[in-house]
């Protein structure tokens, strides 16, 4: 069998899509350092390093906090299959794809799920939940707290108050969250969390940071049954990343390379001035986009920094439109999911991705694009909006 | 919170252990190029070529091989699950730590598991799997070609026909085997297959190739319940690698980069020329080791030629020329697992790995710390054995 492929020789690209983003430099020269095994010494300090490194970034105190060896779902099926046995209930927030996603996995975990739904765009108030944790009396709630989907920012502090308050464990999505916003893990008392390496830590995807609490890890010492994933299993997982360091599978090394330099660049940053950051550049990108008559997908005072979706202007071309700005311009925004296929554009403003080259870059190809599909706006005005709104930030004092 | 972490600096080793093995340069440099998106023209295109390559390491024509964004553990996941449903009877083949663990995996999946057992270094006969095979009347039995644990070289042809008479599937564990030995899915009527990227391809740890056939995937379409794995449902994953292109999870893009190349340096050297070397270079750390007073753990005439398991000589302490072999030369070895812990040394011999420099520098570095240790033998005597192997296979007519 003769094989002609061509060699590898990926494009440059600007990520501003919902994940991956934009990869730091030192990171790409960080995962190509060279492999080390998954046992050596030099190896097991690293992961000790990065887990306390994880841990500041959750902000909690977690022993179990360390970083499953997949992508952020993997995140999501490993919190979900430790914590839940066949029987189960288990009530989901669903207000798009990510927390649809949670109650397909809770129900293959063997859960009796319920689910409280919100309009797509919208979040969920602690009232939203009173009568479902009533009826359910779930052993776990599962939220997602940025809604990769629709851009929505959900609270957490009050309804983690009364999903204690109802004697259930409190299970978090912080894929795209965390690194952009705070993700007070101890302080909102947050029983399970999981994330990804691709969005705000802007290393490449394949690592899924988790964390438990104590009471998370009581309820997985008390099973009465084997996690379904033997992949997945935190018991497992606890004696390699913990003291006793038992072969359990062999960790992705390079991935934790990137991941190590990704999460080491952001403290050096340190996370108040990346939430910062996060949140001056989404505020003039969102200038910039009203000014050229673009409105934002998600409610109002709940509008992600990092994941802005927006609705595709009418008579704009939505596949040609980012098409275009892929092969011309080399940016890569996201386009709908489910029910906003063709109707929303996702533009991520994530790590290393969340900078000012990137929202003005980033508007003027899109002016240049809204006018070639006879979209009304006067010109530069979008980068003229995005200007001052950096000006006012800088000119507000710290 | 501040946080004091030590820059990123990995040693440089010489992974001779049971794998990760040594990277090729290229693959390094592979893995740190620029990160596009999941659904990016490029990456789907690299899909493609990654896939046919996939198929050429495999020797199948099944239109269903792809990598499961997770290590090799996973893929051993990834079939079971999809394979299984519960109250399904599995019979799984245990000769090593690797076939126990099929055993616990298929467990977890609901599968009413059936074992038979042989000697760890040993391997199976057909006529050791009729009676259980009339018995239990599995769906699926799973076996491992390459038992990393103990070294032994499992025959499958036969043992193919029995399963299929027998009216089951065969899943097959080649984590250890794939690109280093033939592994022949369509000649030998492999159902389904797992590898891993960190063996014989010589890629960081991270991915796991994997193969059905249409039995195999005519099976999982008749499945009454869902797959309990969301990450690993084959059906979903399918619509992503497949023509579809549906959005499933976040590839691990660079990750992908790093298999694309490694599998494309194989395919350029040839499988059958791969599969040489590896053999050669077996011999001559075998007569080297012969040379010194070693033995194989592995029963004769079914030794891997990349997992070399041998005997801790008498009176040789374990953990300290493990440890001595990585701090002053570099070097990586295994030991053992499970019932071999303290007793066996696992050396790689694996992809770029498997090369007569590794064989000499891991001999002539040996003879130092086995005479350090009070180990009887002729100075000298295993790196002159091990050349004496190369002369006679060079002196060979092709």
């Amino acid at each position: 069998m003769t094989l002609h492929t061509p060699r590898l020789n990926p494009p440059i690209r600007t990520l501003m899509g919902p994940g991956p983003s934009d990869i730091h430099p030192r990171v790409l020269s960080a995962i190509g350092r060279s492999t080390v095994g998954h046992l050596d010494p030099y190896y097991l300090e690293l992961m000790d390093h990065l887990q306390s490194m994880l841990r500041g970034l959750f902000r909690t105190e977690n022993r179990m906090t360390m970083a499953i060896s997949a992508t952020g779902s993997a995140g999501m099926e490993a919190t979900v299959v430790n914590l839940i046995e066949p029987g189960d209930p288990m009530l989901v927030c669903v207000n798009g794809v990510f927390g649809m996603r949670m109650a397909d996995v809770a129900g293959r975990a063997g859960a009796e799920v319920t689910t409280v739904e919100r309009p797509w765009g919208e979040v969920f108030s602690p009232e939203d939940l009173k009568d479902a944790l009533a009826a359910a009396k779930p052993k776990v709630v599962g939220i997602v707290m940025a809604e990769t989907s629709t851009g929505a920012w959900q609270p957490l502090e009050e309804i983690s108050e009364l999903v204690h308050d109802a004697g259930a464990l409190l299970l978090v999505d912080a894929v795209t969250s965390l690194g952009g916003v705070a993700v007070e893990v101890d302080r909102w008392n947050i029983d399970a969390i999981y994330s990804g390496s691709q969005k705000c830590l802007s290393c490449p995807p394949g690592l899924a940071p988790v964390s438990f609490n104590e009471r998370a890890l009581e309820v997985i010492r008390s099973r009465r049954t084997k996690v379904q994933s033997w992949y997945l299993d935190v018991s497992m997982l606890a004696n390699y990343w913990g003291s006793d360091r038992v072969y359990h599978h062999t960790a992705p090394i390079n991935m934790s390379y990137a991941l190590y330099e990704a999460v080491q660049i952001l403290h050096e940053e340190g996370l108040d001035a990346a939430f910062a950051r996060h949140w001056q550049n989404h505020l003039a990108l969102k200038a910039g986009l009203a000014a050229l008559g673009i409105e934002y997908t998600a409610q109002e005072g709940h509008q992600l920094p990092m994941l802005n979706a927006v609705s595709v202007p009418a008579g704009v071309d939505d596949a040609r439109l980012r098409s275009d700005l892929l092969n011309r311009f080399g940016i890569e925004i996201g386009g709908g999911l489910g029910a906003f296929k063709g109707k929303v554009w996702r533009i991520g403003l994530m790590g290393y991705g969340s900078r000012a080259a990137n929202v003005l870059l980033f508007l003027g190809a899109l002016e240049q694009l809204l006018a070639e599909h006879g979209h009304a706006f006067e010109h530069g005005a979008g980068i003229a909006a995005a200007n001052a709104s950096y000006q006012a930030s800088r000119s507000k004092p710290d």
